[in-house]
């Protein structure tokens, strides 16, 4: 009998751009199909996919994505993978509602072929049989997959945390994880995000107690309250508070607005009659009848709530009566863009609560235990999260008797052959980082990028010489043009020394009888960057361009 | 008689750059002289320094700098400054040690005039009395000030925190800050940093109860504890535990090995005999004997833990046995560089601390609500902190009976006059960030910056022709040059569309009679830009050159 092949293409060592393809002979099946969002050093980079040579290369061995919900993390690479690997995509309702969206901009709507599958359902795709088990997370509709083939039963729980409280819907399918273990689980792919935090994830709903709480305080205020798009939940717990105190709602934000749409089709969310109004009309409310939803918790420049920060909101103006919410807990990275816009808005006398009014939708160690004791898995494979987190996790396994040879840290590319006999990695397949930028995918690679970082650091000097062809007599130049080294108009000095210093090694160049261009301009490279660092202690790019004519 | 007039120049609505100017009639004195470091969109900045136009403009009334503790954001300015405003400079014994060490690197350590103070002493100058007080902050010999004049005493706390057990000397004079309240005291300025959080901060005591936990727990291992290197303190208690536990010492990082040997000369930490050894030697002891005390515990690349991590460190390897401590927590906007430190030293087996092995330098609600009701101040000064912070202060102080309109939330140049009277804002003088790049400090603004960030984004496209004076005829070119905008050998057909363009728009300039150079190239650009934005939705930095021969 053969082994599985469990390959990780990406999700490992960062957040972000999750997919791991389950290869069983000539079967492959590929969870997730997710983006990531470009670190601080990828100048100008939109957002980076994974790289998916290896399953190109199997195409017709490929049969379907599976994706566990509709996060970016989970989908946003689909409309750029499917135009290559057009195999049909699974998910739950919102998950898919979603993926519809995503590639109806990106015009694939036609193109791509689509399955909804609800919680119990079980699809069957070449040797692979993949069931959908109800989870909680952040967004509704989240699901974790027992794949089933020959070689035995893997479990992936996706993103999940245990919900006993959900705002929609019903907790998490415990049973059901424990029924697969009972069966036998051959390995498990669980979640790592949370796993260094001690404890158990509060419930969604304690937020909306929170809520409540901040809506009876604050009878008097305007409520504008801050979160994620995509957590529907939340929002119906903002709606429900303000229907409670008698509020009409308004929504801003592009994602809000379209998620909510998106929403209230699925029937995820339910919303009274004459409880939404548009921002327009909802200035003729009195403002403490108000509460307004918007997106950029997360101190996104462009978003919403910068926009009213920063006072250049063509319809919100922030009120020194007004009471803010952010309803969320900065991402690492974002911290600094939450705290300025907490500044500008208690600048303008606005109270803003931004403390404790969210919990997370990822599992703490105690649930991870939960479902490693449900599931009783003989191999242990921690997935989502960066290499401390999978640790922690890999920890938390051996702490409840699992081997640690049987404990696994792949790297994406890694090929884990496992079967009951045993598990071990065996070979290496491509893998890697895209960088999409607008239009472009994978044209900026890392000179381009090596180039933007030396260019932001100190700007450029470019040195423009113009000769006679054949003779080699100097008939232009140098001139000096920069951009981002100093302010020209200062430094007028600067300037012309540094072109004395470019024509002093043409004259040289000539004395030595040196005419290669490249030569020449390597030179008066060389000779600039000297004088430049002596001088100032900086390392602008310098270009030397010579024109012949 | 006349008012007392405070100016801050810097400090306020962020973290960083402190430095506050106190006027009486013919008489100022200045409180710190700090840097702040350069945000993440002051791309190529090293460090940012106050504009001092108005210290400049009143050169022959300034009488001296008073600096309440040594760190870098209350004393980073000084070697700029004191070159243009060179008055006496007071501090107490570990400050002054610090503030020689900067102006020797700067060589200004035969100009600058230095005077060491000792606590309860009292400076006068002119009109005004400034009396050094005794604090607890995470670096030793912190002062907070009493500022006399004739229109009544202010007290400035400087950084601090109520450490009733310090590591080293006493807990702060509370009796002093009792004293003054008693005689009257008309306006505080107290540090905001830990405004927004309740309770009290935990004593330098507590850490080294939790290192010698570790200690304890790890004795088959070798310990690398990073942290900031100003706080003599911790080091002094992980040299007490590497002493109980009968391990030797070694100390790497260059702002680690100068602040110890800073500390050691002035007596304030106290080091066994042959407990300390150098890096090389202590190799020669068994690893599980030996600690490493190093500095980058906020991730900064170039230190010497990133450089463990990142295994290009020379002397150091990190094994998969050793415990590493970071005692620090991330300071905002550094989350993600420790986080990849950690996951660094994670993934080569080695166990890393990081949660709970830190305590702030600065006062929580509880402490401040201490101070404020020693002092009892007529008018309450919130300083040092973001707005949010400032602003939790000013809730402190409302809540402990002080009116809100004796409450003032200064901004940098605000002139606020003092006495018992009254207080108000009555004018407002020049202030601002100057910008240090290199050796340069001011050639760098808005306009360089604006630039850096355009380059950064998508580079650059140079576009050189060169035409026959006079006749106006296309001699060479247009040829295309970028950097940072796709790879190029990737790419060639789209920079021969490019360069098409921009021959299209000369052609097109000729055929209507447009001769002026500056209009072909603001042509040439537009027509390019638009091209590049269809084709690819990026707008690189596009520069058109004429040369005429």
């Amino acid at each position: 009998m053969s082994k599985l092949r469990i390959i990780p293409l990406g999700g490992l060592d960062q957040i972000g751009m999750n997919i791991t393809a389950f290869e069983y002979e000539d079967d492959i099946i590929v969870v997730d199909c997710g983006l990531a969002f470009p670190s601080d050093d990828m100048l100008g980079i939109d957002l980076v996919i994974p790289d998916v040579s290896y399953l190109e290369e199997n195409l017709d061995r490929v049969r379907g994505f599976f994706i566990t919900h509709g996060h970016e993390d989970h989908i946003g690479a689909l409309p750029y993978i499917l135009r290559k690997i057009n195999v049909p995509v699974y998910g739950t309702k919102l998950t898919m509602a979603l993926i519809d969206g995503k590639l109806e901009e990106q015009g694939l709507e036609n193109t791509a072929r689509r399955k909804i599958v609800t919680y119990g359902q079980t699809v069957t795709t070449g040797s692979f049989k993949v069931e959908f088990i109800r989870t909680n997370h952040s967004i509704v509709d989240a699901a974790a997959f027992a794949i089933s083939c020959p070689a035995g039963t893997v479990v992936h729980t996706g993103d999940f945390k245990v919900d006993y409280t959900p705002v929609f819907g019903d907790p998490i399918n415990l049973a059901r994880f424990a029924e697969l273990g009972q069966q036998g689980v051959l390995a498990l792919l669980c979640d790592s995000t949370n796993a260094i935090r001690e404890g158990f994830t509060m419930s969604e709903k304690t937020v909306g107690n929170t809520i409540d709480s901040i809506f009876a305080e604050n009878q008097n205020s305007r409520i504008i309250v801050a979160t994620f798009a995509s957590n529907v939940d939340r929002v119906q717990q903002i709606i429900n508070a303000a229907v409670r105190y008698d509020r009409k709602v308004a929504v801003d934000g592009r994602s809000m607005t379209r998620i909510l749409s998106t929403a209230s089709e699925v029937g995820y969310i339910s919303i009274p009659e004459e409880t939404l109004v548009s921002l327009e009309d909802i200035r003729n409310f009195p403002r403490e009848k108000t509460v307004l939803i918007t997106t950029g918790s997360q101190g996104e420049s462009m978003a919403s709530l910068s926009r009213m920060a920063a006072s250049i909101h063509r319809k919100v103006t922030i009120d020194p009566t007004d009471v803010i919410i952010l309803s969320s807990t900065p991402i690492p990275g974002n911290e600094k863009a939450v705290a300025k816009i907490i500044n500008e808005l208690t600048a303008q006398g606005a109270k803003v609560i931004f403390q404790d009014v969210h919990v997370s939708g990822h599992a703490c160690q105690e649930e991870i235990k939960l479902i490693y004791s449900l599931c009783k898995p003989k191999f242990a494979i921690p997935v989502h999260g960066e290499y401390r987190h999978r640790q922690a996790q890999a920890s938390i396994a051996a702490a409840l008797g699992i081997p640690r040879e049987n404990i696994f840290l792949l790297e994406a590319g890694d090929v884990l052959e496992v079967d009951e006999e045993g598990a071990s990695v065996v070979d290496k397949v491509q893998n890697g980082r895209i960088l999409v930028d607008g239009l472009g995918v994978g044209d900026v690679g890392n000179i381009v990028l090596r180039d933007r970082q030396l260019l932001a650091q100190h700007g450029i000097i470019i040195l423009v010489s113009v000769f006679q062809h054949g003779t080699g007599e100097l008939l232009a130049g140098p001139d000096i043009i920069t951009r981002g080294f100093v302010y020209v108009r200062e430094s007028e000095e600067l300037m012309e020394e540094a072109q004395e210093v470019a024509y002093g090694t043409i004259v040289s160049c000539r004395s030595r009888g040196i005419g290669d261009w490249t030569k020449i301009k390597q030179e008066m490279k060389d000779d600039l960057s000297d004088f430049l660092w002596k001088r100032m202690r900086r390392s602008p790019m310098i270009i030397p361009i010579i024109m012949e004519v």
